[in-house]
C-alpha cells in the first residue's frame, strides 16, 4: 500500500516517517514529488494540503489528518470525495487540559504579575482569589473541552460549557445556542476557546463579541487561529476590556516576528504546543483508516463533512 | 474579653481587626504596649511572637497562630504551658493545590522557556511530555499535602506522598519513614514540601538531599523557610542536578533585595502567597479557641506540641 504525505507547511515525512516505519514497514509514504504513478496512491496523510493537490490522485481512498482538527482539509476547494479521517487520541485531551489549567491558574492567582515582581525584586501580594470565585466557560465541547471542563471542575471552579447543540458534560453547567453563549459570555472570567473551525465560527471572537464579555476577563485561544480577529483582541486588551489573553494558536504560523503580539506584555504567545497527537498514533489511526478503506469496511473517525468535524 | 497580639513581622491588627470587630465587637483586641493589666488578657493571637513576650500574661489560656503553622510559636524557648491552636481552613488546601499544579506545569511544560522564547520572538515547541510521565513526590500528607496530592493525581500524574508515620491517601501511592523517604526523593521528577517544621525537618533539604534526588528534577518550596538550606539548592541548580525550584517561603521574609534568588534564571520566586487563611476564619476559630479555653472545653484544633504539629 502506498501513501501520499501532502502539507504546504511541515515536512510531513520527517515527522512522521520512523513512526510509520515502525507500525507497518511495508508501506510507502511518498512526497508528491516521488511519486511515478498517481494511481498507486490509496491513502494521503495530510496538513494544510495545497489546494488541488489531493484531486491529482484518482483512487484516492481516505484523506487522515495528522491533528483532531480538519478544517485544513476541508478548506480545500477541489477536495475528492473520500472519507476524511481525525486523529483521536485520548490522552491529547489531558494534555490541553493541562495547558488551560495553567492559564486559567496564570490569571487568576496573578502569576504574570508575580513573574513581572520578581524581575524588579518586589515582594508584594496579590490578593487572593479562589477557585470558588473564578469562572470558566469552555467554549466546544468535543473530547478535548468536554475533558478540560470536568478538569477544571474537579479543582473547584465554576465550569460553564457551550455547544452550538445542546450536550451533557457531568459536573459542568451546559449551555447552548445563541442565548446560551449570551450567558456563557457575560459570565465567565476566563473563556477557553476549544471550537471546531467552521463557517459559523470563523472570526467569531471580534471585536462585538469581546465588547460582550465580562469586564476584565481572560481569553484562552486553543482553538484555530481563523477563530480570532487578532487586531480586535489587541484593541480589547489595550482598551481595558479584557485582562489578557494566553494564545496558541495564529493565522499565521509560526508566528511572523513583527507581529504585536510577541511583545504584548498582557499577552501570552505559546508556540501551537497546547495539545499534540502523539506520532505513532497518527501513524497506527492513519494505517487502520487506510486499511477500512482499502476493504470498504466503515472508516473509523470519519468527520461528517457536512458540519465541519 | 480581651486578646492580645503579639508578632515581631506583622501588624496583626491592621490584617485582623476588622474580621474580629465583625464577628465579635465585644471583644478588646489589644497590643502589649495597650495592656495596661497582663492579667486581663485571656488569649492571644501570635505569628512570629517575640521570645518571652506570652509570658507575660499570668491568666493566658490559649495561643492562636494566624495559619495552619505553628512552628513560629513553638519557637519561644518560654511558651506558657496553655493549648497552641492552628488554623484549619478547607479552602486553604485548595488554594495550595491550585499554587502547585501551576508550578508543576510550569516545569512539565517548559513554560519558562516558552516565556524566555516569547521575549525573543522565538516560535519553537519543546518536547512534548505527558503528566502520566510527570512523577510528583508530596512530602508531607496533612491537609495540605493529601488534598495537593489527591488533585495531583486527579490530573493524571503518578504521585507519591511521604510522611513520617504511614498514613493512607485515596488514589496516592504512600511512602513512610527513612526508606520511603529515598524511594520518593529517586523516584520523583517533582518534588513539593509541604511538610510541617519540626526539629526532624529544619534544613532537611539541604546538599545531600539534592544528591539524592532525581536528575534534572524540579523542588517546589511551600513549607516553611528553615526546611531549605538556601546556599545548597543554588548550587544543586548551578551544578545541574536540579532543572530548578520555585519558591514560596524563605529564611527571611520579605525576601531581601540582594538575595541571589531574584535574578536566577532557573528559580521561580514567589511572596508566600502560595496560600492564604482568610482573614474571617481567622476571627471565628480564634474566638472559638478562646471561648472553649475559657470554660474549659477542650479546645478546638489545638496541636500535640511534643510532636510540633
Amino acid at each position: 500500500m502506498k501513501g501520499v504525505l501532502v502539507s504546504a507547511t511541515l515536512d510531513l515525512r520527517e515527522i512522521f516517517a520512523a513512526a510509520f516505519a515502525a507500525e507497518a514497514p511495508e508501506v510507502a509514504l511518498l512526497t508528491p514529488e516521488e511519486v511515478a504513478d498517481p494511481a498507486e496512491i490509496a491513502f494521503a496523510l495530510a496538513w494544510r494540503p495545497p489546494p488541488g493537490e489531493l484531486a491529482r490522485y484518482p483512487n484516492l481512498q481516505v484523506v487522515c489528518s495528522i491533528a483532531a482538527g480538519v478544517d485544513n482539509i476541508l478548506a480545500d476547494p477541489e477536495l475528492p470525495d473520500v472519507p476524511v479521517v481525525r486523529m483521536v487520541d485520548p490522552g491529547q485531551a489531558e494534555t490541553m487540559a493541562g495547558y488551560v489549567i495553567w492559564n486559567v491558574i496564570w490569571y487568576q492567582r496573578r502569576f504574570d504579575l508575580y513573574l513581572e515582581q520578581q524581575a524588579q525584586r518586589i515582594w508584594q501580594r496579590q490578593p487572593q482569589r479562589g477557585a470558588a470565585e473564578t469562572t470558566v466557560g469552555v467554549m466546544g465541547l468535543g473530547r478535548m473541552g468536554a475533558v478540560t471542563a470536568q478538569r477544571l471542575a474537579g479543582l473547584g471552579y465554576p465550569v460553564l460549557g457551550w455547544s452550538r447543540t445542546p450536550k451533557e458534560v457531568a459536573g459542568v453547567e451546559t449551555l447552548a445556542g445563541p442565548e446560551g453563549l449570551q450567558a456563557v459570555r457575560a459570565r465567565s472570567d476566563v473563556l477557553v476557546n476549544l471550537l471546531p473551525l467552521t463557517a459559523q465560527t470563523e472570526r467569531l471572537f471580534d471585536a462585538a463579541f469581546f465588547a460582550a464579555m465580562k469586564p476584565e476577563s481572560y481569553l484562552i485561544q486553543v482553538g484555530r487561529g481563523p477563530h480570532l480577529v487578532e487586531a480586535d483582541l489587541i484593541a480589547a486588551v489595550d482598551g481595558g476590556r479584557l485582562t489578557g489573553a494566553s494564545l496558541d494558536v495564529f493565522d499565521e504560523e509560526p508566528l511572523p516576528p513583527a507581529h504585536p503580539f510577541w511583545a504584548h506584555p498582557r499577552i501570552l504567545v505559546t508556540p501551537h504546543c497546547a495539545s499534540d497527537v502523539s506520532r505513532g498514533l497518527v501513524a497506527r489511526q492513519t494505517l487502520a483508516a487506510a486499511r477500512a478503506a482499502a476493504v470498504g469496511q466503515p472508516v473509523p473517525n470519519a468527520v461528517d463533512k457536512s458540519a465541519g468535524y
